[in-house]
């Protein structure tokens, strides 16, 4: 049977949501390795909504689970009601969705509070010993979900300021080019920078081609 | 020098813009085959806004162009304001945004009407004897604007009404498999059917996969 690997999105767009290109490679990875994918999210208003042409917010009001719908092509689970009995993993995509939406990271660093939906399944997943993937500056809700007691190793790339916020978060941080990946056995979380280091669609993919290949081997 | 190549978005989101997947994938391989993208749009609004966790309509206004920049991860220029000179090929992902906002496909079938900005690059690309690619349902509008005088040949997958449409419009329609290409050599016209039927990204990415091959290979 196909393994059941969870999509956590945040939004559709880079500036409020999930980074839509880390989105979608992410799902064609799996899905060319035969994976079920699950589309997740927060079922509640998106932290800003942001003018992706001008780069400035707006005063628009949007949810975070419809938007993520968009990249879905259909119904998104709400991530409060998913269990991790459900899934053999968990990706998450990156985006200031992922540190906006997911968490409160690009507001408060260090001192970020997570979802509670989010939180919960990224626990329980942990605990039972299924993979997470995370992509982007998503590892930094990984660290300060398994925190200190956990010391997993991960990567944001090699951005010193954003590698020092997770390692005050009780992570082990390694610098890693845009196409390779950070793998932590012991704790099965694998990462790799994508857009906080890519130029361009091509280097995100190489990246979340390996993380995928390293994420399925777990399973 | 890379070539450029323009990526024509229609919005973010496959029932009221451009189909997000078809995109980002386009995306992906015209840049691993070391093209330089240049992301094109009408900056106009949308003919509507669909909530694609529930699937129907919202009272909402959203800017084409605007919503496209969230695929393009920044700047979209306005398609009216590119001309053909500027670029070596097009490629036109489909989704609902292809049949709504760039022409009218989706409310008039072979009557349709196409924006004037993508009327005139498309034609003036077609003369001068540079490659368009057209994903999904976006055949349509090339078979309307090369109509009969030109007689092109491409594929909308295997759909009997839709494909008895482009060929009102003076097109002449091949069935093809999901993951296979209709290529016209005549007028440069590559096309794959994506989402008209495919299950998954995975199906999408090996069509597109066929297609930027076929587009990049007449540079």
């Amino acid at each position: 049977m196909a393994k059941k690997i969870g999509v956590l999105l945040s939004g559709c767009g880079y500036l409020d949501g999930a980074e839509i290109q880390e989105a979608v490679l992410a799902l064609y990875f799996l899905d060319r390795a035969g994976c079920e994918v699950v589309c997740l999210a927060p079922d509640k208003a998106q932290v800003d909504v942001v003018d992706h042409q001008a780069g400035t917010p707006v005063t628009e009001r949007r949810n975070v689970r419809r938007e993520s719908a968009r990249i879905a092509r259909g119904s998104v689970r709400d991530v409060a009601e998913v269990s991790a009995r459900e899934l053999d993993a968990l990706v998450i995509p990156g985006g200031y969705g992922a540190a906006k939406n997911l968490c409160s990271f690009a507001a408060d660093g260090k001192d970020c509070q997570v979802d509670p939906g989010v939180a919960k399944l990224v626990k329980d997943l942990h605990a039972a010993h299924k993979p997470i993937g995370a992509l982007c500056i998503a590892p930094a809700l990984v660290a300060r979900l398994l925190g200190p007691d956990h010391a997993v190793e991960l990567t944001i790339g090699d951005d010193a300021g954003t590698a020092s916020a997770v390692v005050a978060m009780g992570a082990r941080h390694v610098d890693r080019a845009v196409d390779a990946i950070a793998v932590d056995e012991r704790n099965r979380v694998v990462t790799t920078p994508c857009y906080m280091l890519a130029r361009g669609p091509a280097e995100v993919g190489a990246g979340i081609e390996k993380l995928v290949a390293k994420l399925v081997s777990w399973l």
